[in-house]
């Protein structure tokens, strides 16, 4: 038995393997993903990002035992662009699991792929993928950091949370680092800290004005409207009250244009892989030649501009 | 006579356009690059990059102003990867010009670009390019946040300081976040604060471990020993240190391999050129036809798997 036929009657060591294969970019990677891919039946994807230090990893363990205990089968990311040096979210791991251990119905992943945040963000699609061929209902994905890489990879789920605390400093820092268009859930954690009630009416007095000046077209349903949750994940404090806005949002997305919804995604998907296709097949063809290496001579000793050079390998390479 | 024209003689607003020109990726963008690129006179490019909030733009005005107090000229470019919502840096921009205001050997610029994380490393380098060929000394890159586009966008500069301030929470959370083999120079700003001597000294000892754990080949240079430099930055206090700092890391790569120094950086510029290009090129093909709606529809009706599509999508492609 091969381990995709494993991966096929419910395996989880080959489920795990499977997920390496895929986020290794091994050979064959996308042949496999291609026999998994489950078509219609798409899990649910929920984003989680935020400031390090935000409590991600509690609330997703807590959400995550939320959807188990009402039967639901939940596939766990966290995305991790960690360093070399660090080898990883395993610190983080093994405290998780811990906290779900002997829970059957809850599987976790690190993912700690390191180059582009095109990259990172395909894989984490691919992996979303397995999951869903695997049979997982809703995928929760962590990613580390309130960057674009994190607004990449949130990018491809349904619904994104973005964690903030009292100590996450102004609301207009967050107006700043583009979260405003990507969340569709605010989850204030640590709510019981102070200066929760303040951040929390600034938010929403932003979120206020953000929905004044936004045009909606006449006939159209009316816009989504961000909600800012307060929990404290820690003692297990308004975790329902969250899935509910998730929940919601839900319903409010396929409810609005169910086909959009699903076709939207499907492009964003496709869209992702074959840029990566692209980049890493032109990346072999350069470096499996010695054009770079002679491009690269050609700009230091001032004989070409690299400008000029990109078009010249591009145009050479399209040729091929 | 042309902007161009304007520009090679050091007119100011000729430079502001032309900026805009290369920064919106207008038509013919990279034949005005190809025509600025200064070859081999190149400015040192200098990153900063941190957690919002840690005082950065502060830290770049000072060092902006004591290096035109030596007579440098300097850019100042503050990549804020921000929301269509906010409209960019503005409310930074505006505070920073009082600062700046009657420095001639001063110029700042905010980019706002959206889109990828590779698009924006490509616009920042660009623009970088087009300082150079202005005639800077050195260019100061501020990134705002510490996910992976800011590690992407600082290292297209030759030294990166990553900025800290005592809040920023435990050091294990610098280790994470991928900014140990980014960082040249680590600078804790707000140094005054509490908690300053606790977190430097956590620093200090997780670069020693990570210094004995590196492999060095024998006969090659000592490694960098990144330091950190305690500042104040609205107090003006330790900016003459950290820009020591700083110059010692711009020796420091000058001597271990200069040539291979420069090469680094022409290899790293040009492939962001290319892979640009590239991604261009392909999704105005796709956007041009009415390939990709098919697609789309396909795998939503369950007749395809977007990875086989994306295959037969980039082969068409390629064969024009």
């Amino acid at each position: 038995m091969t381990t995709l036929d494993r991966f096929l009657t419910g395996d989880r060591v080959a489920l795990a393997k499977v997920i390496s294969f895929v986020e290794d970019r091994a050979d064959g990677y996308d042949r496999v993903l291609s026999r998994i891919f489950s078509g219609g039946k798409a899990a649910y994807r929920v984003g989680l990002t935020g400031p390090p230090g935000a409590g991600k990893s509690s609330l997703v363990n807590r959400l995550a035992v939320l959807l188990a205990d009402q039967g639901l089968k939940v596939g766990i990311i966290a995305v991790d662009p960690s360093s070399p040096f660090s080898g990883g979210a395993l610190l983080g791991d093994r405290v998780r699991m811990q906290a779900l251990y002997g829970r059957p119905e809850i599987f976790v992943r690190s993912m700690a792929t390191r180059g582009s945040s095109g990259g990172l963000a395909a894989a984490t699609k691919d992996v979303c993928v397995v999951l869903e061929g695997f049979g997982f209902d809703i995928i929760l994905v962590e990613t580390v950091g309130v960057g674009q890489i994190e607004l990449d990879v949130a990018s491809v789920c349904d619904t994104v949370v973005v964690v903030f605390v009292p100590e996450s400093g102004d609301a207009i820092q967050a107006m700043k680092s583009g979260l405003m268009e990507i969340a569709n859930v605010f989850c204030l954690n640590k709510s019981d800290r102070p200066g929760a009630e303040r951040i929390k009416a600034e938010l929403e007095s932003i979120l206020d004005v953000h929905r004044q000046v936004r045009l909606v077209a006449k006939g159209s349903p009316p816009p989504w409207e961000t909600p800012v949750i307060p929990t404290v994940a820690i003692r297990d404090t308004g975790i329902a009250h969250l899935w509910e806005a998730v929940f919601q949002h839900r319903q409010y997305r396929s409810q609005a244009d169910p086909a959009g919804f699903r076709k939207a995604r499907a492009r964003s998907d496709l869209l992702l892989s074959l840029t990566e296709l692209t980049h890493e097949r032109l990346e072999r063809t350069l470096l499996e030649s010695d054009q770079l290496n002679l491009a690269v001579e050609q700009i230091v000793s001032g004989q070409a501009d690299p400008y000029t050079i990109a078009h010249q390998l591009f145009d050479s390479w399209r040729r091929g």
